[in-house]
C-alpha cells in the first residue's frame, strides 16, 4: 500500500500513540490577549513527553516496526534524538543516535539518559546522513528520519488533530495558525490535520532569519538550499533545506513563510514565561515570536500557535528572561 | 440549605466553572521517574487561568452571586487577588482587592491589569480582615474569603475532581498525594475529591518550615497559630493559622503535615523547569520539594503532586535556576 499523509492516517497515529503521549493543553491568557489585542491559543508541546512534539512521530514510527527489528538509528540536533531514544526504551529496542557535537547539553544529556548509544559529528564538515547510513548498515539498524518520512509526519500531525478537537470544544474557529519549521515535518502533519477541519485557514511556517529555507522554497515554489554556516539560537530549526516529502505537502498547504530574529525569539521565551507559565526552547518559541512582532496581522484574530518544545539550557533561558 | 464541602458540590462546581477554566494536564516524566525511583504525576495548576488554581474557587463563588451583587472584595497575598479580579472582570463586576504592600510585583501587576481597585496594607502591623470588612461595608461589596468559604473550597476541589478523572484514564491508582497548604482551602477541596474515589489514600499537606501551622495543628488536633513575623519565599503560603472550615475538613482527611525549606523549594523549581518544562512559583513547588527531599517515602510509589501556581518574579526564578 502506498504510504501517505492524510487525516485518516493521522487519526490512526493518534489512536496508536495516545497511550504513551500527553494530550497537551491549548493555553490562553486573557491578560495577554487584552494587552496584545488578539486571541492567541498556544499548543504547549513543551509539555509533551521528552519535552517536545518529536515524541509523537518517533512513537508512531517505532510502534509500526516488526518485532524482529530490534535496533533503530536516527540523526538529530536533539529532540528527535531524545524522541527515538525514549521510544526505543519504551519498546525494548536499542537506539543509536547521531548528534552534532555542539548540541545543547540538555539535549545530549537527555538522550544519554535513555541508554542510547550516541555518535557525535561536526555539523559544518560532515554529512549526518552518510554517517547514519554507514552505521545503520554495520549495526543492522532501522533508520528513522527526523522529518522526511510518512509515519513520522503522520505522528507529528496528531498535534494538529488534538488542536482541532480542542478548538471545537472551545467553539473557536481559528483565523490562522503559525508553526515553527525546521525540516517541515511538524507543520506538514499539523497543517494536514487543521485543513481537514478548517479548509480555508491560512497557515504560516516560521523560521529563524538565517534558516529561512522553507520561506524561500515556498516563494520559489521549489526546494531552495541555504548556507548553513550561519548560527542561530534555534538549534531545533537548523535544516539546510525542506524535505522532499514535507515540501510537497507544505507547498500545497501553506499560505506563506515568516521569519524571526534570535532577539525576537528570546523575547517570546520571556513572555511565554510571564503569561503562560511555560518553559520554551528557542525553536519552540518562533511561532509566538512571529505573532508578538506582527510578522502577520493578528489583531482581533483567533491565532493558533504551535510551541514545539522546551528543552532549553539554563543559560539561554536566563538570558531570555533578562532581555 | 446548609452549605457543605463534598463530592456532589465539587462536581457541581466543576460543571459551573469548566467553560472558563482549563483542564490542566497531569504531567509525568519517564526520565524523572527513572532518576528518582518513583512515579510522580504533577497536576500543573500553574497553567490555570491567572497562573494558579485560585481561579477555580473565585469563579465558583462569583458565578453564584446574585446579578444585583455588583462589587466583590477580597484580601490576598496575590493569587486569590488575581483570581477575584479576573472573575469579576469576566462577569462584569467591580473588584476591590486588599493586598500586602510587599506582594511580588508580578502579582500586584497581574491584579491591576484586570482593572481592580487595589488597597495595600502592612502584613506585619495591620489586620487585612478588619480593613476588608470596613471597606466592604463602605462600598457595599460582597467579601469572598481566600479559603475559609464553602464555595471557594468546592471550587478548589475541582483540581482533585480532574485528577480523579485523569488517574482513571491513565489506569493509575495513586499511593499518596502531596499538596501545598496556606489557609488550607486547596487541600481541603482536593482531599475531599480524591478520597471520594480512593478512600484509603494518604494525603499530606506541605508547608514552608516557618509557616507550618497546619502541620502543628494536625499534630495537636486543634488550630495552632504561629508567629508570622518570619519570612519565606513562599509568598502564597504565609497563613498564620488554618481556617476554621478548612481545618475541620483537613483534620478528617489528612494523614499528616510535611514541611520544606526555602532552598528545597528553589531546587524543586529548578527540577520542574528541567524535567517538566513548567514555571512554578515557590508556593507552587513545595509539594514537589517534599517529594524530592523524601519528607515521605516515595520509592516506587504512584505519587500525586499538586503544583498550585506559577506567578513568580524573574529574580526568584533565575536564582532558583542557579541553585
Amino acid at each position: 500500500m502506498k504510504q501517505k499523509v492524510n487525516i485518516e492516517e493521522i487519526t490512526k497515529a493518534y489512536l496508536r500513540i495516545k497511550k504513551y503521549s500527553l494530550l497537551t493543553p491549548l493555553l490562553s491568557s486573557i491578560i495577554f490577549n487584552k494587552e496584545f489585542n488578539t486571541n492567541i491559543f498556544i499548543k504547549a508541546e513543551n509539555l509533551q513527553k521528552i519535552g517536545a512534539f518529536k515524541f509523537r512521530g518517533a512513537m508512531n514510527a517505532i510502534l509500526q516496526l516488526d518485532s524482529s527489528e530490534k535496533t533503530v538509528l536516527a540523526w538529530s540536533s536533539g529532540n528527535h534524538a531524545q524522541a527515538i531514544a525514549s521510544a526505543a526504551y519504551l519498546t525494548n529496542r536499542k537506539a543509536i543516535i547521531i548528534m552534532p557535537e555542539d548540541s545543547p547539553k540538555a539535549k545530549l544529556d537527555g538522550t544519554k539518559s535513555w541508554g542510547a548509544k550516541i555518535v557525535t559529528y561536526n555539523r559544518y564538515k560532515e554529512s549526518r546522513e552518510e554517517l547514519g547510513v554507514k552505521i545503520a548498515n554495520q549495526e543492522n539498524a532501522v533508520i528513522i528520519p527526523p522529518y522526511d518520512d510518512y509515519k513520522v509526519i503522520n505522528g507529528q500531525g496528531t498535534v494538529g488533530y488534538e488542536m482541532v478537537i480542542q478548538c471545537n470544544e472551545l467553539k473557536v474557529t481559528p483565523d490562522m495558525a503559525l508553526c515553527c519549521c525546521g525540516g517541515g515535518g511538524l507543520i506538514a502533519g499539523v497543517s494536514t490535520a487543521l485543513l481537514s477541519e478548517f479548509p480555508d485557514m491560512p497557515i504560516y511556517s516560521v523560521e529563524p532569519n538565517e534558516f529561512n529555507d522553507t520561506k524561500l522554497s515556498l516563494e520559489k515554489k521549489e526546494i531552495v538550499e541555504i548556507d548553513i554556516t550561519k548560527k542561530s539560537i534555534c538549534d531545533a530549526l537548523l535544516a539546510p533545506k525542506p524535505g522532499k516529502i514535507t515540501f510537497k505537502i507544505n507547498k500545497k498547504n501553506l499560505t506563506g513563510g515568516l521569519q524571526v530574529s534570535d532577539e525576537e525569539v528570546m523575547y517570546a521565551i520571556k513572555l511565554a514565561f510571564k503569561y503562560f507559565k511555560i518553559v520554551l526552547e528557542p525553536g519552540g518559541a518562533v511561532a509566538l515570536a512571529a505573532a508578538l512582532f506582527k510578522k502577520v496581522d493578528i489583531k482581533n484574530k483567533n491565532v493558533l500557535i504551535v510551541a514545539s518544545g522546551g528543552n532549553v539550557d539554563n543559560e539561554v533561558f536566563q538570558k531570555s528572561l533578562s532581555i
